[in-house]
């Protein structure tokens, strides 16, 4: 490798600078790797017939560079702290904490793990039949080219008018259509927040929503979550004591916890709220999936004071992997939202959103809907009679209505973390609670994700989950009495 | 609106306090108005039936929290912040400055104003094809799920095999898949640069680059852009000067100026890169579209350090309004990109990626290409020759080999964006220089994007701006003479 080296007696430029400077360039390339020996002065100095002094004085400016070190009577090594095959130390360069990228699919053979529709649910013909429709029209031109950061006009058009016949949409709001409900998020955090804010979330939360203001440089003070929702006394004290930009909530069928707020709970939040001059964001994404019970309105249709910035999706509804939200928000913040949106990504997919006007205005949404109703009320009855069934006396679970989610507490000293690999060598897998904290660890809190499983696996699930924590139980039991009793061999 | 107020003597709160409350509700929900008469404490007092001194201490508290405001013998009028119909002050709630969204379709008969290939250059029955063989794959319910945050993995799997076969992608690299060249800027952004360090980029240089970085808290320093692409002497000074956490550049048919980077330029870019450890990031949005003369190796190719990282797109090729590039980065760095973008939007929409993946690797992009690259070289000669053949004496335009555009100067003191009006009066637009600028101002340049328009539409655009930019001149030379001749009347 070090017969690479050129050096030039006639350049201006001294013979060790030349010498300090092609070894230098080496070990940044990665071309001399860390801890590779270099070789002892008076060789190389032999080798490109130059004076030793001359290397020993590029050796010496390697060495207060840090470069290369000196070992008494072993000789010089290569020090350089980039990574061997890069002049660039990746692991000191990136910003922000290592965060974990989420796995959507548990491993195990009944997967408790995702909340989303099962694969049975997917509407694979209505999908296909939309996509036809939309390629066989006059569209596919205009898809085709760059479209607006505002969302591609007809869906927009059409998702107002809707907003705007159910009372979601209040006179000023306009619409943006986003990547999913979790770019929304993003861009409210980019647009609402600036970092040092606080922004107020439920605790346990979605992940996606707390690391969104996290790695926006926010506080996120969590307020725990009852069955009427987010605790409205941690809310008020926090609004008191803390300078709060935002209140992000979900408030029906919140993730994990599977809690919806009640009508008066939402108003007790929208005056909270308006009396601190706070923004609300409504993460409204299972919104449409109420199994059982009354519907409730929405906290934007509730809201006279244009506090409340919502957040929807048809990603829960229908098409995961088409990437489709919007936010209704006030038109000053619509406006700000479309501006970002174009630093972003300039603008969502347009035969995504194309194909997804189609789903909605043909009608198949709707039916679609209807169907996984239908088939989440069995789901959510199987849960909650399996949990009841089958787990651990003193367990306690949520009871929702709706959405994908019920959480679970076990009796304590369980960990629902430390159980989760026999879980799944017995073949279940959940997600354990810690992954939803915001301060409040629940170690022995997991989350059952229940739509993705049809009802017979569920009970399957949950009659293999019950052995496995009582088998926890009777460990945990013997080693206190084990610990207790006094040693008798 | 005041018949809404409801005091209830029995409650614990002082009736002054809940007149308060009340009153400050109905002002933040903009049911009193800015500007708006509020009674007279004698005459609320009197139709409230209680006490003027209980409506005097309300007025006080309102007052002192400036929602309201006396004027001495012309009574109390509504002065809250708070916009109409909202309890929350957007307006200076809204973080970052008010930037522009960027039109891109100019009003004009002949437009120069997209970079973007034309409409009657875009492959709708290929892209028709494509999707009715994703449609009829077995692929449908895989595309339908969530997917990963690195991207649909057969698109990934074939994009990365593409890269090693071509050497631009490096041993350790990996392949992330964004939503189009911006998300990619966007994540880099996030993932490479702190609040406060420096970015090197072009100037002029494309908004969508600049803006990305700014918005990020980063100084964006700019340096000239020459026929060799890059100024290479101002960015060795500024990686003397300045702390540069990386350098951002297009060396093919750089945006806004079509110019490129030599062999010998990237290489010693490179060189100067690796010497100060600072990370490239190559948007190679354009490469593929090269109209004349040879091809030169991308930065990405041309890396043996491990520091370049490269945006790549189908955008420009192909379909603009399916939002799908991709990164190639060494492996922490693609892992830190995926981290990102699941908090950013989740994953990329998967039925766009399916899509492109059939429409590359069935052979039609490579035949998209070759039609797009002879209409790109009749279309560029077009603009060359109009350029030369029309524009005032003193003009001078760069003249690229490739990508979409021309950067045109005008001779002094012409101002191209205040010639701009008469331009689209005549039937015909373009982008003003100072659209693109980072530091250096230029008034009197503008940006003509030829990739749009058929040959004859190009031809007689150019003719028109001659005509145009010529009466500009003249107007010019007669209120000089106008002002430098003595009045004689």
């Amino acid at each position: 490798m070090l017969g690479a080296l050129h050096l030039d007696p006639q350049a201006q430029e001294p013979l060790y600078r030349q010498l300090y400077r092609q070894l230098k360039d080496m070990i940044l390339a990665g071309l001399l790797s860390r801890g590779e020996k270099i070789p002892p002065t008076r060789e190389l100095a032999g080798s490109l017939g130059i004076n030793r002094a001359t290397v020993a004085a590029a050796y010496a400016l390697l060495e207060q560079e840090g470069l290369i070190r000196g070992h008494v009577g072993r000789g010089s090594f290569v020090a350089a702290a980039a990574p061997a095959g890069s002049a660039v130390d990746w692991e000191s360069r990136l910003a922000g904490a290592t965060g974990e990228i989420r796995s959507w699919a548990g491993q195990a053979r009944i997967s408790f793990v995702s909340a989303r529709p099962g694969e049975d649910l997917l509407p694979v013909e209505e999908f296909r039949a939309c996509c036809r429709e939309v390629l066989d029209s006059g569209q596919v031109a205009q898809i085709l080219q760059l479209g607006s950061p505002y969302g591609y006009a007809p869906l927009r058009e059409w998702l107002l008018e809707q907003a705007r016949a159910e009372g979601t949409a209040l006179p000023g709001d306009e619409i943006v259509v986003t990547s999913g409900c979790q770019q929304a998020l993003d861009l409210l955090a980019r647009v609402l927040v600036r970092e040092g804010d606080a922004v107020l979330v439920e605790d346990p939360v979605y992940p996606g929503l707390r690391d969104v203001f996290r790695r926006a440089g926010v506080r996120v003070i969590g307020a725990p979550v009852g069955p009427e929702g987010i605790d409205l006394d941690a809310v008020g004290r926090a609004l008191e004591r803390e300078a709060v930009a935002a209140v992000a909530v979900t408030p029906s069928f919140q993730n994990p916890t599977g809690e919806t707020m009640g009508l008066e709970a939402r108003r007790e939040l929208l005056r909270l709220a308006q009396r601190a001059a706070v923004v609300v964001i409504e993460n409204d994404i299972y919104g449409g999936l109420r199994y059982e019970g009354a519907e409730i309105p929405s906290l934007k249709q509730l809201d006279t004071a244009g506090i409340v910035i919502q957040a929807r999706s048809y990603s829960k509804l229908a098409l995961p992997g088409l990437r489709v939200g919007w936010v209704t928000a006030p038109r000053a913040v619509a406006r700000r939202l479309a501006e970002w949106k174009q630093v972003a990504d300039l603008h969502s997919d347009q035969l995504s959103q194309a194909v997804l006007l189609r789903f909605a205005a043909s009608g198949r949404l709707a039916d679609h809907r209807r169907r996984l109703v239908e088939a989440g009320r069995a789901r959510l009855r199987a849960v909650l009679e399996g949990c009841a069934r089958h787990l651990p006396a003193g367990t306690r679970f949520t009871r929702p209505q709706g959405g994908a989610n019920v959480w679970v507490r076990l009796p304590e000293p369980l960990d629902a973390e430390r159980l989760l690999g026999k879980a799944e060598e017995a073949g279940v897998s959940y997600l354990p609670g810690r992954l939803f904290a915001v301060q409040r660890a629940e170690p022995a809190a997991l989350r059952l994700s229940f739509t993705g499983l049809a009802p017979e696996w569920i009970e399957e699930g949950l009659r293999i989950l019950g052995r496995v924590f009582q088998a926890g139980l009777e460990r945990q039991r013997a080693a206190e009495e084990a610990g207790l009793a006094p040693a008798i061999v």
